[in-house]
């Protein structure tokens, strides 16, 4: 807890001079003013995370991080167990939504096992390709189910998030000029509406959806579950390691450790959906100054994700209708930003280009 | 007339069999049915309007259409008539918010001159750069200043519609996979405010803002003007020739003609903002087949836009409160197409991955 605490005190805030100097540029270029709307805020927002007035994305990379959980013993979940595992080899294959649209984006992604309940079987992950890198950071071989008591001890949840910020140290030193983050893990929704319920005070009602598409039925069940788990692990709401650590997952641990790193680093860190959502709640909890070095990809159709956003004060990029996770929202986004340093760089000014300006 | 009614009878329907069989593909990736939302959709769509079920996107245009408008004599734009030519060497030059994006987005971008008022200097228009053409379409020097009679003759509107066909019968030739629109033209939201308030029977006020950012004077005597010009005038608006030639503009001629080019050649057509919006008003109405291959791109932050999109039942895929026009939003949409279409390409399928299918 005290390498966590002090990790949390080196996070500044945004560099308010870089993005004065971005506004003005932003101010001088062949458009009128605010006519790029989002795109401008955010070549703003990332030269104040950066504090660099000429950010620069060359190395873009996707946080990939999975674990199991032990409720999907509770008939939660339309998919599998053992699903998490295949999609992690998948995944190392080059043959899932995530290594498509990374590929697009031009970024790496960062698989990480934080937690998966069956044994990797080596020869898999030794399929590697040159977009894709495995990392084993496993703390357990899956959550206990919190149907029956705390998905994870207290130590555990703290050692979670500490993989994942040393995930981010790790890639700084290969680079590292933006982040997304994103998720695998089959019943990982169950968790993330208990955390977003939580952390957001909203009913289990509210935030509690399809999944990977349960039916009704299922989503009684699953509503029933999460209702019942907070009723007898008490999490409270002011310890963001008690909810985790009763509630959580333990990729949900390591995004909240990643997103904490980058805020760290003064790297961007675009969320992906639901799942990245709930760790937010967990890593602004722990360390309210994160929030600025936060962007929002997108809001998933998953119905709690809206809720978690609104408790952040945050506005998704994307509205799209996608529910997948992996990161395949971030990898979207992170085109936005591009574009956003794109139109930065490379614009004429009105003096260079001998366009007028505006009348009066 | 005749040559643009039998260029309207080429059109026809989205080819079923095509989406189908996308459908069923994107059903056996690896992913939740349904999960990417829009993206599934759009790459459905997208072979749909190609009657090809695995397209492919390697030929991407933007036609930037530029053209000036009496009416500025009245006092309706924030800035001078000469930034439309100005513009357009900005285009020519590669410095311009619209040449960044299609950059990136890997689109050459086609300028056409169809109505500016100054004479275009040619050392400007040789000073060419590899992702941009030059079109010489002019139909006229400008507009007439529709407050005082119409913009035009309906044999010049149906002239500019001609003109934006055959650009893009032009670009075919090269290649074309998709297209976006674009459009330049100072003063150019007021004819767009008045084509879009005849045609979907909202109130001037509802469908007329700041555009490039004029103040709330400037904003009234922009409603007065475009109320004024519709009285006078009297456009019919079930003849979108006759509301074209009133209060239209030559590049919004231009788009129409895009537009229905495109449909004519099953070429995806991305629209952009509330310029395009109107255009794709006028061709809708014209041959209300080419709506379904028109892909809307983003909500633009000028009032009227919205309800144009709603007019035409269609839904943005962005909304970023952006108004620069140009093409960017298509642009940026275009990413988006590439994104849906990358996905149905490179995939894994269930039984390639082995990984296990939903439970039940």
């Amino acid at each position: 807890m005290v390498l966590l605490e002090s990790a949390i005190a080196k996070i500044h805030s945004l560099d308010k001079d870089a993005m004065d100097k971005v506004q003005k540029h932003l101010d001088n270029l062949t458009k009128p003013r605010n006519s790029l709307g989002r795109l401008e805020e955010l070549a703003k927002h990332i030269a104040g995370i950066t504090a660099n007035d000429k950010p620069k994305l060359k190395h873009k990379v996707i946080f990939t991080l999975a674990g199991d959980h032990g409720v999907v013993d509770e008939g939660v979940s339309a998919y599998p167990r053992e699903v998490t595992c295949q999609m992690v080899y998948n995944f190392l294959r080059g043959g899932a939504a995530i290594n498509v649209l990374a590929r697009q984006a031009g970024a790496r992604v960062i698989v990480a096992d934080m937690g998966i309940a069956g044994k990797l079987e080596m020869e898999h992950i030794k399929a590697d390709n040159k977009h894709t890198q495995f990392h084993d950071c496993r703390i357990e071989s899956g959550t206990d189910n919190f149907a029956k008591g705390p998905a994870m001890t207290p130590s555990n949840a703290i050692r979670s998030i500490r993989a994942g910020i040393k995930l981010v140290e790790k890639e700084c030193q290969l680079g590292l000029d933006i982040a997304g983050t994103g998720d695998m893990g089959i019943g990982n929704t169950t968790p993330s509406s208990a955390i977003t319920a939580v952390m957001t005070g909203k009913t289990v009602e509210n935030v509690t959806g399809y999944g990977t598409g349960i039916n009704d039925e299922g989503l009684h069940r699953k509503i029933r579950v999460i209702k019942h788990a907070i009723a007898i692990n008490k999490p409270n709401h002011h310890d963001p390691i008690d909810v985790l650590a009763k509630l959580g997952g333990y990729e949900i641990g390591g995004l909240a450790g990643v997103i904490i790193g980058c805020a760290m680093k003064r790297v961007p860190v675009i969320i992906d959906g639901f799942i990245s959502g709930a760790a937010a709640l967990i890593a602004v909890k722990l360390a309210p100054r994160t929030k600025d070095f936060i962007i929002p990809s997108h809001c998933s159709a998953e119905k709690g994700h809206q809720h978690a956003l609104a408790q952040m004060g945050m506005k998704p990029l994307l509205d799209l209708d996608m529910r997948l996770g992996e990161g395949t929202g971030a990898a979207l986004a992170m085109m936005l930003c591009e574009s956003s340093l794109r139109i930065l760089e490379e614009m004429a000014t009105f003096s260079q280009a001998n366009v007028s300006e505006k009348l009066g």
